[in-house]
């Protein structure tokens, strides 16, 4: 049973935590808080473009070990040390009812306080969304007192929907703000461990910097808000139970 | 300018805070927020058809009293000390330019650290969702610091939805739910301050006790949610701001 | 007080009412109900371009007479024997408080068992919009005690959308299909009364003989579909209450 | 082919049926109706944490027989005699084409004038709305002519979408309510049969009241409206094809 | 490497192509585009009720024959010379992993400037809004690097829904219309090869006439619109990316 | 009668248009196009905080000298010439039925290609949402034969929604993506004309930017997407009509 609060991302490719979640890793490790990140596949055959134009060619083994260390790499950088592979495959990513009962066996393994996912929709990249299914069904199955009878059950963990690339079109709409401000320079070191897409380096960095000013609006505006420079922006699928609005 | 915390209801009607947000009346003053409830109308044309159908009949002025008084007596069970009556009319609900400003006055003097309001949506009832309009546009002049230059301009509080009857009709759909457990004798006392409409005491406790299943299912479920048996269900039309998820 | 049973269609300008409800008025007529026909202006400004254009120039009044002519003729071709001008202008339509209670004064009277207007949305064509929005606040207003109090207050009536051009601009989605093969003879000779409006006879003869389609569809399709060979579509605000399903 | 009208309910689990439709069940019932209840599992991991929490421990198998028997009960309570359990699996519940084919059998015996099956949304319980999909698949299925030629192929039935726990979270809106109080004493026998959840018999006697309300609302409300004290509600899938309106 | 302009519709049954896009198919193959249609069943079970109901009978590879046939015809009224037949069977459509990869081999090869296909929601027929789904699919896996590397990567061709049957019930949005006047008499030829389905023949010469009105209304109305007297229509998936506006 | 082609933005505040459209307004000067900027405010009282902050005080009639002049300023660096000011004041923004027919008046005079304005929905600012509904009803009016018979009547341009702060909050999805690297420079002077919002400079660069990776993304990716580096996203509310998809 874990003794410090946890949390769980659930990545779809290898490198989806970085851009999307990496300051809220951060961030919840220096809070105390043992984070979890599960890959459910390397992006080894769709989001490795860079590699598999190298001169010379390359093979699927390869790519998929560079982008392990990409990851564990940025893993690394954010302070988490509990990063798993689940090397699924993707574009598409496919999944048995075995990988689901493994996912279930992390979740209940990590207890978590929350768990991280990708939006509901995504026309771009069908993988995305099909990870957040298949996180809320592993959620369920989790909490199911006849799986595995015996193991303690899951609670009623919050799932957020981190950041997806072109919000709009994903029909994703952020509900929270998480001031990065205090982690940022782990997150930069994150991304810059993703050589093979430096071309997102600049865009994400833009991006915490804009929600960041929208941190501020929310947080006061013009009349007080909070001087925060980076953060990021979540989607919650449930609601909170509260003791104070 | 105040000082301790402060709440701010805006009422369409003189009874629908009581039905709809009570308990969170009651539990942040028992916080030590000062609680104001602006009710915009009595309801006196139309949530008032028990005194209308009296034998003898009777005038809109003693509606109008009738209704001030359940409406006082509630506050007053609720420990709510601030109450106000804009007295705008109703069935329809309309606004003067000069009246959107008091309103503002209200806010600025006010303070809220939160704000709550109907749906922003309402078939059977455009008196509410007319109100919540009213809200955000009185928002928006608050902060705005050519609004009576010199004035503290208001910050950006939280604007929840309360409750309405028939949620589903409306579109409105819960993401924060409030323990009310140990304010609801005050919130029951309040609601038999309403004698007018005697017909929903026995239904908004059937929806409190309903909400307390809500709140238990969010908090962990069969796997240790907490023992909440009245709640209180509210939606954020802003994104919040936070330290931690 | 009515004998029969009643409806009230609230029609935005003059013509708006037979391409979209003709069906449904002829057919409520020959089932016994008494239809009354709101027209809230005559479409003089905005939906009478033919007479505008014509040679040697018109007046508003010699327009406003053309097309309240086509309307009660339309009437008449539908067996509607009551029809009512309000004369409110239009491009765009707008209106006072007493506006609204003259509406209200109107429903009251009719008591209809169901209510006919607009699409909720219509980005081409706001007045359309504004009678809807209209026909719910003054529902909501003629169900008040306190509204003329002695007056016979109105129950729930259902709000019918009846179809919108352009349909799926609108958001508007059909829940009742409605058979008016028997009385389409009546629905084409109203239709034949809008000499101004001639390039949409064909158009809305053909959304007839689809909507029979729909009909054929939705009653059992292949397999024993009922042979409606033309129907309109509605779309309802409120839900039913049934005894069986 | 059946000589009564029919219809079809299509639960996830064993229970379902009985919070969210055993008023239709017992009311169509003594209409004459032959309702049919299939049980696609019987909600024996998922569902039965009483049964797995006891003391001594239990087998699958015994929790089924459980399970089973609960909603044979549930069902004779209802005077509903057939009763079919697929026994597919819950959490997760997953099919195979051959088990599609079993449920289209099923359909095209029963030949329903409507089904009911789940919401089509539902992030708490994935099971729930894959059971709707399914429905709507195999509905599809039943009206092929190629699909076991010879048979009778099904016609157009409606589905409605039952109760969910939760609504608001499920986008879930009720568009016809169902007065179940001449059979609400044959529901709560029902529901007392659900020994294994308790803790939803008060829950669910407070949701049939206060749809009783809304049942009440929007029959005449103030103004006349029936004085049904239970309900339940139902949101449609397809369009209604109507002779009146 | 294609030397033109290409397109590629997915019909998930042989006919769709027919009815809901034939306009588009004639008019790029006047243009010089190469339009590919895949047809990924024959829609042999579930959408050829006339041939099933011949006196007689039939059998599965002769319906699949028949329809075949009237496909291939329907294409070469339409000067379209490439129609692929993936033979996925229907009712339900289902696919495998090495299916996707067929599609995949189709979209590289095409390497279409746009792509059509079914809506994304259809209550009425789960094999449409699956062919979509699966479009959307092999449309990410065709622009992964790492897919069969060597070969040509796809770009980022728009996917076009086109228009179901009763589009309001499936969420169906035109965003743009596409006028097919010069072309409409190659659409009715291609209508009249399908035997089967003679009573949709009438039924889509209305859609093409009243999509030819909202042309009009689009490109000017009564200040100017174009004479276009047959239309199809289509909802964007993907943003577009322009020089002008 | 205007020679070149037009286009026409309607600016709720008189700072709107840089940040939202500016790019829109350079490159269509650039092409020929007359752009017409309307200013419905200044922003004085709402979008003016530094001004009203600074010591010694400032007056109303001083702040919209101000932000004229910065509004003036900012066109210039757009080469757009036209700029009107209907100085109908903020916070809240409110019009006569003579307004409207300004507007009017203005929209007959230009005859635009198309318009440009706010998105339909903005909580945090209610001009915002109100400048587009009288942008769509004026539209409307201009299209009036009636209205001012003799006049040149509108045709049906389309209506653009420029990016709000905050996209996602607003319910804005943008379905057009413009490449305005060529025109940066100006766009970023006009930008520098904004003296009294210095903190938003750095913003909506970074909206450029970003926005010029989805032009990037959604024009080829990475087999051969254009590079653009600035881009601006716009969402259309009426359909296309087109000549080729």
């Amino acid at each position: 049973m874990p003794e410090n609060k946890t949390a769980l991302v659930i990545s779809a490719h290898a490198a989806d935590f970085v851009w999307r979640c990496a300051g809220a890793i951060a961030l919840h490790e220096e809070k105390g808080y043992d984070v979890t990140i599960a890959c459910l596949s390397f992006g080894e055959r769709g989001e490795s473009a860079k590699l598999w134009k190298q001169e010379g060619g390359t093979t699927l083994e390869e790519v998929k070990k560079a982008r392990r260390n990409e990851a564990e790499n940025a893993a690394k950088a954010l302070d988490a040390h509990n990063i798993v592979f689940f090397d699924l495959g993707d574009y598409p990513l496919e999944v048995t009812r075995d990988d689901k009962f493994k996912l279930v066996d992390l979740i209940r393994k990590v207890q978590p306080n929350f768990m991280l996912s990708h939006s509901q929709y995504d026309p771009y990249n069908t993988d995305h969304s099909f990870a957040t299914t298949l996180a809320m069904e592993c959620r369920m199955i989790a909490q199911a007192w006849g799986h595995n009878p015996g193991e303690k059950v899951l609670g009623a963990p919050q799932l957020y929907l981190f950041e997806p690339h072109q919000t709009e079109q994903m029909g994703w709409k952020p509900d929270v703000f998480l001031d990065i401000t205090s982690v940022w320079d782990k997150k930069r070191a994150a991304i810059e461990c993703m050589q093979g897409q430096e071309h997102l380096w600049h865009y994400y960095t833009n991006v915490a910097e804009n929600r960041g000013n929208h941190f501020r609006r929310n947080s006061g505006g013009q009349a007080g808000g909070r001087a925060a420079k980076y953060a990021e922006g979540f989607q919650s699928i449930y609601p909170r139970t509260v003791d104070e609005l």
